[in-house]
């Protein structure tokens, strides 16, 4: 019987792994660059987790979730996004407390929806986030929507737009859910179940509803700007004026809301018009969530932070093979006791640190050399009857074409000698 | 409420991340060296995969598995272990028809097992492993456990044994099971439930059982090496030779059988009496496994691995204080109009490459140059009132303790001259 990966999951294979190598170096040296550092939560957290952070009137937690009770029944959930981790560790872990009150943090890793796998979503996706916590300032949403920049810049994305907003704090909250509520109350009974119930227990869910998203009542909505409170209208104005003097481009784009429960204040998306992504496509977002670390039991802590989905992170980065640098040495053994040889050999050279390989298949000098040539090795090395004999080895540089006998105790001093000479080599 | 992480899972805090990543490099380059590529697999599969490779009568298939169903009904299995997720993603992907007929891939990752968590065992723990496919010969048998010992050395592991024994082909196999019945058949009713089922269905499994483990039979049952076949006896004998040659000291121990089904021929540990993981410790350990691929629905084709806890490389890896870089400048603004002038420096120092980070609590000197420490930066920049006005910043290197006024647009000149002075700096 034939096995296939679950539905909505893929396999990185040998040949593709260089690259998600690739881009997540790229990832932590920006992060080293903004000064933050990784932390790794569990794959799975109790179920009730999500439903608190990200909200059960979500799309996420209430279609999307990868929910199993473990063996003493327990509710677990396979984590559907990173926030919601992140902040129950800082809280649980108490981070708070450390002398450093601005806590900045990143994570990649796999992430689990349960969504029709279509236009490259998968079940089995990958995020990698950041997570600013302890400071409520405006600078740290901007370093925030910088970094965020940043990396859409360093993947060399073209045409990218910051497009901004703010959902206010708990005040202008309070205001536009109660705007909202009037705007819809006449056309409730037109909209779908799960709106109606929005409409009770979160109406800011309503806008983000695949089902309604064409009716008439959307566009005309209120919008959270109009609902600002003073301080939040302060906050929101000092983000723009610093992203002015910064000379970043944004758009306020008041449609913009997000469809996480935790978010207020500050939200933001990167969105690129990239022929690799397509017109309009958002590659990742993120916002302030002042609430969130008391939600899950912590004191009152403010936080900012964003996400990009990795596979598109993936697209942007192009999908030339990656360039890596190729084996140092590939041995090319004739026979059992040239076999014999190469073992000792190779295992001295790795012990050296240079990368190498051998022949394991007994093959002739033609299919030895097709390996070399794949593994774009610097040097073949061969061993036959003769050089067994002569206690030597035949060194083919592969980039000078030169070969040379070389005595076997003097195999890593010609080796290291001939790189020394040779500017090609890093 | 606080909500904590699952039973059995912990947090990987970001002061603690910087030696996982130190670990993971550390493997990656000895993957180089031995020309060893990277695969990632799902991190759940159909549970059918692994009641079929790891087999059903093993305590982590019957025991220890985290199933669930989909929301289609489907059983679903959070992976217990990396061999059967690569072997399947090698026959669905077909890389037995690619060129280079030896595949040498990697792993590193999170794995799920339902155990009491003690003695360290976490039930989201992590394995590094490692599978050589398509070749059965004793030389990649040997590369496999090459691989295994640089691994546990380049940790600084003291007091290594590598443990070796043969489990044989199929033929040794048949013979030793019927052996291991007669062994046990008059003795059966006193064996616990599981062995009693484990009789029938797969009696080697007997060996490894936890309730049993004292019972007297178990000290005299029959020792796989005296069923080998005679091709089975000198692949076993080609392996043992090339470790003499190779120098590499060896204990052939009869009773190393492995709790998983799929091996064949070769299986071996590496036993560590290092003080810092306590004597006789297991750190990781494989074999041969040449029935799996087929198993899995692909051609005969032969296979032998290895894997690691890598909790338990973290242990010999030791805790001393990962010492990163240290942060390149620390910008300390004092009043508003300084921190605006941070900003932007600390933009264009980040889009020169510089790590860099500045003080976003508003802080006086006194607390600012407590995180310059912290973050053991090269340099501090001083912003005050007076530099903001004169359009200079203050910088003071914090290894030379010298203090010098800098032009605001001489800044990276200046860093770089410094660096390029600074035999300290790598």
């Amino acid at each position: 019987m034939a096995y296939k990966a679950p539905r909505g999951t893929v396999d990185i294979l040998p040949a593709q792994s260089g690259k998600w190598q690739e881009l997540e170096q790229l990832l932590r040296t920006i992060c080293a660059n903004y000064n933050v550092k990784e932390m790794r939560t569990p794959i799975f957290e109790h179920t009730e987790l999500f439903n608190r952070a990200v909200g059960d009137t979500t799309d996420v937690v209430s279609k999307e979730m990868y929910t199993f009770e473990d063996k003493k029944g327990r509710s677990m959930t396979l984590r559907p996004e990173g926030t919601a981790g992140i902040v129950r560790a800082y809280v649980e872990n108490k981070l708070y407390g450390l002398p450093e009150k601005l806590q900045k943090i990143y994570y990649m890793g796999p992430m689990f929806r349960y969504e029709r796998p279509q236009n490259g979503r998968q079940r089995q996706f990958h995020q990698f986030g950041v997570e600013m916590l302890g400071v409520e300032s405006p600078y740290v949403d901007v370093e925030c929507m910088l970094m965020a920049v940043t990396v859409v810049e360093a993947l060399g994305l073209k045409n990218i737009q910051l497009h901004i907003n703010s959902l206010g704090d708990q005040e202008s909250r309070d205001a536009y859910r109660e705007a909202l509520q009037n705007h819809f109350q006449p056309v409730l009974n037109e909209l779908c179940h799960d709106c109606q119930v929005r409409y009770e227990k979160n109406p800011l869910r309503i806008l983000d509803c695949k089902v309604d998203k064409d009716h008439p009542m959307m566009k005309t909505a209120p919008q959270t700007i109009d609902y600002l409170s003073e301080s939040a209208r302060a906050h929101f104005d000092k983000v723009c004026a610093l992203l002015d003097d910064l000379e970043i481009d944004y758009v306020v784009d008041p449609n913009l809301v997000r469809g996480l429960d935790y978010y207020s204040h500050t939200v933001f998306e990167i969105i690129s018009d990239d022929p690799k992504l397509g017109a309009g496509s958002t590659v990742g977002g993120g916002g302030r969530y002042n609430g969130l670390v008391e939600e899950l039991g912590g004191p009152q802590t403010p936080g900012v932070g964003f996400a990009f989905g990795m596979e598109r992170l993936m697209i942007a980065l192009g999908d030339e093979p990656q360039e890596d640098e190729g084996l140092d040495v590939y041995i090319m053994p004739l026979g059992s006791e040239a076999k014999d040889l190469a073992m000792q050999i190779i295992t001295m050279l790795r012990a050296n640190g240079f990368t190498c390989d051998m022949d394991q298949c007994d093959r002739g000098l033609k299919g030895q050399f097709k390996s070399a040539d794949r593994y774009r090795a610097h040097f073949s090395m061969i061993i036959g009857e003769e050089e067994v004999k002569k206690e030597v080895v035949n060194m083919k540089c592969n980039h000078s074409k030169e070969q040379v006998e070389v005595p076997l105790e003097n195999i890593v001093e010609f080796i290291e000698n001939h790189y020394e000479g040779d500017h090609d080599h890093e």
